[in-house]
């Protein structure tokens, strides 16, 4: 049960078609794009999503509204404008646009038609997180607002991720997915072995179901805070009776920890926005909601020890999906061999959902030398 | 008078022919490369045209010559080597090259033809810069050499500028030419509102007048101690009766301040040249006279702050041109809509006297997602 | 006798079939790839030839081993993992891998077949460096192994080099073949005249002999402490009595210096080992052996001064190669015009040893304008 039958093992390396790194999101869901806290009143904020840019608006009075960041004008950034009641205008020659688009006015311009306005994008804010919709805006109604952690739970405190990371989102889904990669973290989180409980997976979602067998070291104590001390059994492998459940439903992440009572007791909600055209580099939003120990102040005293000890496991995973971001753009193709069926069925998820390039072969992405060769059984 | 009819206001934005930020400048004209101070006797100054690497020599006696920078040897750059009389000798196997071009000495060849040299550019000097004539040589002579604004007058005292810019050198020709963006400089020249005057224009040149209005704001101190004080009219808009002229006369541009009285109080004169081989970095040379005041101390003692001032000012200019390129490397054509008639006319002219490359679809500019909508009226 | 016949002086510059700067270097031989020292035991270290990442691993009992650098489950690097035993488990997963490349654990795999391992690399260990074999490994026992300078002779000390250089390694080779760029290190060596005293050549390796005249300027301290003070014969030009012989064996390159009684003062023993996919960065590994003088400690006390002497001739070098390779860049062929004899033997024999590139015309390598120009006689 903890260990899984090798159904790729035999399986020389290939390049699948579509590379999962050539396919790209689907822009028809909401994605957030930046931190509530960071847009203040009357001002612009340029984010960008797969290689779109575009600016936040946030007027004096009303909600945040976001348009195409290029003047139509001279293409210069209307994020650089100043911002007047609903309008943005821009900082060249003084062209104005409303939350609509719409060009409403050109300073030296006389009677007459003025010019074309700029696309838009619906934009919703939550979870202290501003998300926006980037593909067909007549879909945004209906497309499902997702669930955000337990940010609307005053029983759960909730902490705020945004690293950047240099790789394609799909890395990172596979990431966190894959518990049996805990060989990464030895030094953060002690000799943990993952015990793989189970999957289920859907038309637009899989999840796995894992619980940690603890084989030697010492339980770092940002772990024992939040977990609880483990009874110690005399050196023998000790059952930790959480249950942790990693589910991508598209195009989202979570990771949800249950202890032995079946209660939640972590809940992690995660975005990985394309952030460039070829969507090699990701901006996560990660939202952490932890349930409240029934010391009241325990959280808060857990707070920073809670964020050193996730940054530290963060930094690891970041360095490495990077190596596996370099080692695709080294061969220009997808070389992964994978033997676990969870990630296996995560990767047909994401090829399946996602929108898949058609340039198979661009020039600067040549294959490499014949990277491995078969060896003797 | 003051405001201009929209006459491509509802036109949707499309690629014209040629794209302008793919013309190249004509190299049948002089060009500035370097100021005279910068050029040491017995010494060599390594420039570049447009990708192509040049070497200023200036000999302990005679005039400075220019030959191609690369000894045809091992293509290490002459600039490296040193001057001897009226030669220039490379300084990794010490062959020696002429005025002319032609190599002279190879220290370890025996008899026998020396290889052959290099090739030459003409050469002026003037105005405090060096020239050189980067096309066909046998047109050198019958070329009109610029004006340099005051230079030669002693009414005059003259600025020396040569920023570098990371755009296109049309860039830089429409950001002058359109008054209108005085916007732009909001924060360093006060509310000042450009009264657009007329036109003019020919085969290689087209010129725009305009006279200003201070809407609001306080007039700096560097403009006041150039134009004067204006008269208070008690808040209401005061004409400056100084009237400014902007002319681009293929390849320069200028750009002259006459008062009421008609005398010519500023005159700047400016080059743009383009420094790598895809035009999009450019060195700019510009030469700035003002007329000397009655107190003949007057103008030192301003000088400095002239300089901050337009330095300040030029700063916010190539901070939005190099915003302009970048948006045009995004997409990789040229997608202004533009709806002042003096800049449409400039754009014509500046597409008629280069040189349009025939390369449009390079792989590397390839367009972007769609980046403007129609908007409702 | 001392100079040369302009065999190819009059030739205009052309592009040569096939480039040199295209013409890879023969992979079916042994090159180094790091310094025994920088390999302790139990650990990993990441080299590279030619663009191809190969982890050396060196186990606490047993020679080094070499496997391809990459895990073939995610093409993480194996050098980032632990080496237990015979083994180096990559850092992600915990797969392991043997010295035969093969698959030997992956720790949360059940029954049945292991996964395809990595390829391997035949190694060696001498005179202070690994090497690989990064060709036909079956070839690997048969191809000959070089002779490391005087590494093995106790009547020498031996110096290391190991600069990496921005440049194809031809370019390594035809610096130093070409002692006629003395001229160079003017600065450095006085000024000393080769003086060319003939060839040797035949089918994989290429020699020159020279003797060294000095025209005029002091000799070096470090130079006179290698080979004694040279006679002072009132200023007239003395001839230095020392011979030096470099030649090319291919892939390999030394350079020997013998006394006037034909006694080996120096021998300098270097490979030029390809780092990136285009071969246009080159780690080089040079062993220079140097002959102990007759009082015991003197080799002791002029070798920091050796150090210093030969660091500053050095970055002559590179400096210039570097600008050649920066020339090849701009127009994306080779066009060097060589009148020395011995060079175009060079390059004749590195063009029939290396693999030529069939890619002639890669897009980012377009010719440039025209550079060279006849020039009147």
């Amino acid at each position: 049960m903890n260990q899984i039958s090798p159904v790729q093992a035999d399986t020389a390396p290939k390049a699948p078609r579509p590379d999962l790194r050539r396919v790209d999101c689907d822009p028809d869901f909401w994605y957030p794009v930046a931190w509530s806290a960071d847009l203040k009143k009357d001002k612009t904020l340029a984010v960008s999503y797969a290689g779109t840019p575009i600016v936040l608006v946030r007027p004096e009075e009303g909600s945040v509204f976001a348009l195409y960041d290029r003047c139509p004008h001279r293409q210069v950034p209307l994020s650089k404008g100043t911002v007047n009641g609903q309008t943005v205008r821009c900082c060249y020659h003084g062209w104005a646009f409303g939350r609509s688009g719409r060009c409403i006015d050109v300073p030296y311009l006389g009677k007459g038609k003025l010019p074309n306005g700029v696309r838009t994008f619906p934009v919703r804010e939550a979870g202290g997180l501003i998300f926006i919709f980037p593909g067909d805006p007549e879909k945004a109604d209906t497309v499902p607002f997702p669930k955000l952690a337990q940010t609307d739970n005053p029983k759960y405190k909730t902490k705020h991720f945004s690293p950047r990371v240099n790789c394609h989102y799909t890395f990172m889904h596979e990431n966190l997915m894959d518990m049996n990669h805990q060989f990464l973290h030895r030094r953060q989180m002690g000799q943990i072995k993952a015990r793989f409980l189970g999957q289920d997976k859907g038309e637009n979602f899989i999840e796995a179901r894992y619980s940690f067998m603890r084989c030697a070291g010492q339980q770092p104590l940002a772990e024992r805070l939040i977990f609880g001390k483990h009874k110690d059994l005399q050196g023998k492998e000790q059952p930790v009776e959480e249950v942790v459940t990693i589910r991508t439903e598209y195009p989202y992440q979570t990771l949800r920890i249950t202890d032995k009572d079946g209660d939640l007791i972590m809940d992690l909600w995660t975005a990985y926005v394309p952030v460039d055209k070829e969507q090699r580099v990701t901006q996560s939003f990660g939202l952490l909601s932890i349930l409240r120990p029934q010391t009241p102040l325990l959280i808060d005293l857990i707070w920073p020890a809670l964020g050193w000890f996730t940054n530290r496991i963060f930094l690891e995973d970041k360095e490495i999906v990077e190596l596996e971001q370099a080692a695709w753009n080294e061969v220009g193709h997808d070389r992964n061999v994978e033997i676990f069926p969870v990630v296996v069925g995560l990767r047909e998820l994401l090829a399946r959902c996602g929108i898949a390039h058609d340039d198979d072969t661009r020039p600067d992405t040549k294959p490499a030398a014949p990277a491995t060769a078969p060896t003797t059984a």
